[in-house]
């Protein structure tokens, strides 16, 4: 090659470099079968179906809806919610936030502790213009909250965290709840506005009537501090918690003002293993699209989504529509599939569907959620707070 | 609240709003215990030994070496490993290769089948301008790949996967071995370069001697398509395979002539657990650092580093450097660390330093790594290609 051709080469591929770019996995208009995968896709009817029962569902027992953000980390899913009548989102960490108040939310409740001079300063930020609650379950820790939110002129709710029944977050002790309840109300820049009583591990509990039995066990408690509270001159006027496996029971407690839920939305292998027997169930309106990318023997195929585009600690992904086709290992990249005898044999280049594990780490790998009516893709929604773990 | 001021507020928060930003997780020259959590941190001294250890390995057995860039997704980790001695890099996705082109590098594999229209169009564009090679393991594969590359007036580089062990992709048969270098070398568009031979399930093989034998096993399956080939009248000029636990047996093999190993730069709670008694080993340079945000009981404290920081199919994380202390149990945003008696209490605002169980999938969960030296934050490097799996 001389030096005249060398030097073409380089040119062109200078010009080239900085035209590459990924395009979007999908457009309106097309099948799902042309979206390009690994994607997360949602089905718009089923979502919408899912957001109304649990809009109902909190409206027939007056209670309000605070869907939690962490789920999805989608600011328009967010949207969706309050439009039917949500009173506000939940997120679970402060940087979460940031994308959810870009989009014009301005009712967000940290569900979590805050700690740390750069987290509290910018929750101080994002109080400054929105209404904001946090949790609480250390002293030292609501000092610090309200140093930050001094410095900042800002003023924030503060709701101190009881442990009902989960062993994570949350104080116990009738001491500490009032404790903290009374050095939120005096200090400057906190107000306090009541309890978070979150029991995270009842979510899951398969049988109905179990669930039901730890729900109720969970309220009692909650209703034992708010008691407390009262009796010492201090208003509760918040209790909130529930998720997608007890709202059904939160709602109709009387002890619970707000419903946390996330999940409900989408359904996961995890949610959908639950017992529904109840009066409120909902379908699955997420899943993840991947491409057959190798068939090298009879009984085995290889799709191309694996670690990077599905968590698996609660569990494989499972293949819709496919009878004798199981997802049966997850590398980083790949999805090892075992055919069964007698199954429609996977042809390279088939596009499957699977139902995602894990719904909230499922999100935190996509940064876009392809939206689909009707097998044909409407729209494609930015999950904006993506990796927002701060 | 009157007109005036309502309007006064809206203006304000509207300017704030656009203001609000998320700061980095840390500046250079910052300490480590000042880094913003959870973030993932590299020891630059460990992990410039990691990439001396490997590159002398590979260059006193005259084996290329190529180091796979889906363990880290940090086209600035490719530059340090390529400016040392390395070949190029390794890609698994076409998507993931973006970033690494457009910081200048021009040698890439792609270690993986690329199945589909849009992701053979990418593929094309990007062979265009830079030595690109690919893997096939399907006739009608390949013919979409020449189409693609004919097409866009492109030529790649073909690798036929072969199946040394693993049982994932790759063909077995001497047929479709032969037919398809015969296909790679007929087509326009493609060149024919060689074999991939990878096995990815004998990484993890804990026992040394073990792990030698199962190396030797597919080094000699490798060796066997190679005559093949020659046999054949087909040059076989590359050999490609090999990760962090085989690298040791695959450069001395004599039978590969490139080591795709990358996690060997970091290494995780899954590679560390190798029983690592022969000539060739390496230190722990990767950490995720996360606070302490609550310490509810005695035994119990939660750090703020959960499911959405790292992956734990391979394990939980490990906290360094505090007997007594472990993770117990990951949550979405949470880890519940169990404190044994007698252990130093955890406090809240303490940060903790974890080994990460698996690297590759834990690395995309992130989009900045924080490098440090003494214990001092020297840089921020961009996980470019964080998320990029189609």
């Amino acid at each position: 090659m001389d030096a005249g051709s060398c030097a073409e080469r380089t040119l062109v591929s200078t010009r080239l470099s900085n035209e590459l770019f990924l395009p979007d996995p999908a457009l309106p208009g097309q099948p799902l079968a042309q979206v390009d995968t690994p994607s997360l896709v949602l089905d718009l009817d089923v979502f919408e179906r899912n957001l109304n029962a649990m809009q109902q569902w909190a409206d027939r027992h007056g209670v309000a809806l605070r869907p939690h953000a962490k789920a999805h980390k989608c600011p328009e899913i967010s949207r969706r919610q309050l439009a039917l009548g949500a009173r506000g989102i939940c997120c679970q960490k402060v940087s979460e936030a940031l994308p959810f108040l870009q989009a014009g939310i301005r009712d967000i409740h940290i569900s979590n502790e805050v700690v740390g001079p750069a987290k509290l300063a910018l929750l101080a930020q994002i109080a400054v213009q929105a209404d904001v609650s946090v949790c609480v379950d250390n002293m030292r820790n609501l000092q610090a909250l309200a140093a930050a939110m001094a410095q900042a002129g800002a003023r924030i709710t503060v709701l101190v965290e009881v442990d009902v029944g989960q062993g994570r977050c949350g104080v116990v002790d009738d001491h500490d709840v009032l404790a903290l309840a009374r050095a939120a109300e005096a200090a400057q820049g906190l107000r306090f506005g009541g309890l978070q009583a979150y029991h995270g591990s009842v979510q899951h509990v398969r049988s109905h009537a179990e669930r039901a039995a730890l729900c109720a066990q969970a309220a009692a408690r909650a209703a034992g501090y708010a008691s407390l509270l009262r009796a010492h001159g201090i208003t509760c006027e918040r209790i909130t918690g529930g998720g997608s496996g007890s709202a059904e029971f939160d709602a109709a407690s009387g002890i619970y003002t707000e419903l946390q839920a996330g999940s409900y939305a989408f359904m996961d292998g995890d949610y959908g293993a639950n017992e529904w027997s109840g009066p409120l169930s909902f379908g699955t309106s997420l899943f993840l699209l991947s491409t057959v990318m190798s068939t090298p023997a009879p009984d085995r195929a290889i799709l191309d989504a694996g670690l990077k585009s599905a968590t698996i600690e609660c569990g494989l992904p499972r293949i819709v529509g496919r009878p004798g086709l199981d997802y049966a290992m997850a590398n980083d990249e790949h999805g090892v599939v075992r055919v069964q005898a007698g199954a429609e044999p996977p042809v390279v280049g088939e596009v499957m569907r699977l139902v995602m594990p894990h719904v909230d780490p499922g999100f935190n790998l996509h940064d876009t959620l392809v939206v689909f009516r009707d097998e044909v893709v409407v729209d494609l929604w930015p999950i904006a707070a993506r990796g927002l773990s701060r």
